[in-house]
């Protein structure tokens, strides 16, 4: 969840009052079949196995962006997928790291498919309080035991919870209320870039199409209430680097020089600046890249009405304060914030990098300059189109010799209210009194385009109980054993996946 | 030499044919004293133990930057003087590293002046092809022996050079022509922050006064011709950082936070490329901030003359193919871009740093962006008046959140083509066969204004043969055996010292 993260977490966190969430209270299906006793003191009685299945697999990093331990990573993950009974496990290749598809037929009337991703972010080992790979359980007060690692809330631990579900059913003696269509890649943290080479495999896509819709597990309880947001969709993103460089302009150097050549010598740096400049209005915050906003969908009735009630639950006060900003732009009415937060397109620097960077100067005109750079994309901008838009902007102002590298992306993604997946997790939620907004558009990114859109065209988004933080992060943490009674810890997460399985197959 | 480096190095390299340095020729003072048998061979005596000076001195690196070993340097340096017959030698304290100052007094009728520094620049090991402190001897093909480390050229090599000349004048039973006065610093890589603390001290300043100038050793003779430049001074500088940050600004956010915030937060990176934007006109070539131009003095019509010449000396392929640049800025005429050289003043962006700099990308909102700059600065500019331009020109804007952070700097400095000091070196090279090209102003900058400036008031300006490069660079070397005849190696070096300072006591 390269950009899913802090929003979707910070929103909840700031989520005002709220009824608490109760002792988990099963699903009428669920209760009405019998089942929950037995699942339940299995699930408890596997707690001991599901904490140990997170932290072995976070003994072993996959992490995409320096192509380490890929293979080893997706065979971890086939073997995680048989062991958790999937029939029928299956590494697939692509052009870059391999997925794993998985299917468990139970013979049920319904098919659920499940998204999960085996890579992690990097993380310095010096910036953590105890070695990310060791997955120690710390006591961290307010929050109760939890497991300290890299890839512990993103996205071991809930993928781990949802595993233990299925661990749970099969001690129980149970089958599962649904056929589980599993689907797994490990290059979601550089941006998915051959996760379509996956899903469109004519036997996976067979087998997707059959599924009422597609969940990513998610640990994003508010701790101050245990509340939870459902968003029907996410913007799309683009992550780029800009590069002006002496070797591509025919002009300046191409590597580093002595500064004093400025006099004479054209800078790379200079011209980033310039090019840069174009791309926004001059207080930075609206994209100015030539119609860009062509493509926008304004905000439905609908969409305006969900952000007004949620602009009434969050307090701004507490955004304010979790994001660690005073004002937001143009000091905005805090429900315009909540619109623009869903509906506005954006244009971000991510990191600036050019000639020297350590620490006081050095006397160079640099060859190169690099500005890396995220495009935020709403319905129905496409990921594609928002590049050559760029690439069309920077030419015409003859910055031709600016690249435009793209590094991954994925368009937009949105999922009816409608839905039979939407409804089920509301009422799931609702069940366990679990405090819920309905947000149009999860401002963070996801690859949940590749369900939602064609040829997949399903509809999808995050599902959950539990906490955890810090994803790309050092201290990364997911609770297993909760302090607080309104958030539920590693055996209420795992319960939450078993509920919505059972919703899932007795909903209308 | 922070911010000499390339520039003096690479005009030499270009200049075109010209004859040839032959075997050294002392100058008539020295060759009329009689001392020149005994003393060169006490040089080539002491060859083995120069070297071993140079090579010591560079294992114990002194870095400003870093606070590190900056009283060890120091009290190194002190000792260095005290074993080439210094009589008085002092450390002084300043409010940053101490400074050294020493005298000779061989109650001779002139007194000469030489800048030393003692610190060194960063460096990384990993970039280098021997352990840049071991300073070991290596066969440089074209050059011949050659020591490389972390300080060989700049300025330990050309340093221990001087040095070797006392000790051989001193071994042969010599006297110093000219009574000399050490100065030196530990923070000339830093742009020299507290050197005016030092010479402004009442009994150093007092002894300064009595010395003709000052020079500082070079070892900058061309690897094509064994040319030298002598510049008649050199751009002034300042270092700087611009700063925007959420923290200052009190709007976007105090640390970087998730990129999909971009939608309702500001970006301090955004903010520092919108400032930076007007600091150049559009083409990033010229200052455009306000009233920068005021005080700048055009060239006289001797400076053009002067450059007239060099640009016929100099070659235009040669320079472009040391650079690396395949065009000049706006495609000027040759001589245009040595007018440039020598009269523009520069905004120039050092490097640009912000939010995520590692590879790929990371959907983060930066909390801080920051441009390290230098502004080159020619006479009647001074590095005070220019930062208080550049912050009034900031503030005019509204930019006023935005810090300028000075590093270091100093006003551009001259020496008339008619002092002593200048018609010394041209008479040196001149005997010597070194073909000599007058330079109106050296582009880089080095703390000559200390020297040529009130209250000092000298005349100031490189001097020396041999050879090296690679300063601030990796593989930074110095020649101690030349396998070029038109390049002199340690002992030449040494003897053009010597010879320097015979002609300085016999000149008129």
């Amino acid at each position: 969840m390269s950009n899913l993260g802090t929003i979707a977490t910070d929103r909840r966190t700031l989520l005002a009052g709220g009824a608490a969430a109760a002792l988990f209270t099963p699903g009428l299906a669920l209760a009405a079949s019998g089942d929950l006793p037995a699942i339940r003191k299995a699930a408890e009685a596997g707690y001991a196995a599901s904490v140990k299945r997170i932290q072995d697999w976070i003994a072993l990093p996959s992490i995409a962006a320096e192509n380490l331990d890929m293979e080893k990573g997706a065979d971890y993950m086939a073997a995680l997928a048989k062991d958790a009974g999937f029939q029928h496990v299956e590494k697939v290749a692509t052009e870059g790291a391999p997925g794993v598809f998985a299917t468990l037929d139970v013979g049920a009337k319904r098919w659920m498919g499940i998204y999960f991703m085996y890579d992690v972010k990097q993380y310095d080992p010096a910036e953590w309080s105890s070695p990310p790979l060791e997955a120690r359980i710390v006591d961290k007060p307010g929050f109760g035991k939890v497991i300290v690692g890299r890839g512990a809330v993103n996205q071991k631990g809930p993928q781990a919870a949802f595993l233990a579900g299925l661990h749970a059913i099969h001690a129980a003696g149970k089958t599962s209320p649904v056929n589980l269509v599993l689907i797994c890649e490990g290059e979601e943290e550089i941006g998915s870039p051959h996760f379509r080479q996956i899903v469109t495999k004519p036997h996976i896509l067979a087998a997707l199409k059959k599924c009422e819709g597609v969940i990513i597990p998610a640990g994003w309880q508010s701790p101050s209430d245990g509340g939870v947001t459902v968003n029907l969709g996410a913007k799309g993103i683009v992550e780029l680097e800009l590069v002006a460089s002496g070797a591509k302009w025919g002009r300046g150097p191409k590597t580093d020089i002595h500064s004093s050549e400025k006099a004479r010598v054209d800078s790379p740096a200079w011209r980033l600046v310039q090019a840069l400049t174009t791309l926004v209005t001059p207080d930075g915050n609206n994209p100015a890249i030539d119609n860009y906003f062509e493509k926008v969908r304004p905000l439905t009735p609908r969409e305006k009405e969900l952000i007004a009630l949620a602009g009434k639950q969050l307090s701004e006060a507490d955004a304010k304060k979790a994001l660690g900003v005073e004002h937001f732009i143009d000091d905005l009415p805090w429900e315009k914030t909540l619109e623009r937060l869903a509906s506005q397109p954006t244009v971000n620097i991510e990191g600036l990098v050019s000639g020297y960077t350590g620490p006081g100067g050095k006397t160079v005109l640099p060859g190169r300059a690099v500005a890396k750079m995220d495009l935020r994309l709403v319905p129905n901008m496409t990921a594609e189109d928002s590049v050559a838009k760029l690439r069309a902007h920077l030419d015409k102002r003859g910055f031709a010799d600016i690249e435009v590298n793209v590094s991954g992306g994925y368009d937009p993604t949105e999922t009816d209210e409608n839905s039979r997946l939407i409804k089920a997790e509301l009422a799931t939620y609702k069940r366990n009194k679990v405090p819920t907004t309905i947000y149009p558009r999860l401002a963070g990114s996801w690859p949940g385009a590749v369900f939602t859109s064609a040829p997949v065209s399903l509809p999808a988004g995050q599902f959950g109980l539990g906490h955890g933080s810090g994803a790309h992060a050092p201290n990364e943490y997911y609770v297993i054993e909760s302090s607080n009674p309104k958030v539920q810890g590693l055996v209420g997460s795992t319960m939450s996946y078993v509920d919505f399985l059972y919703e899932i197959a007795a909903a209308k």
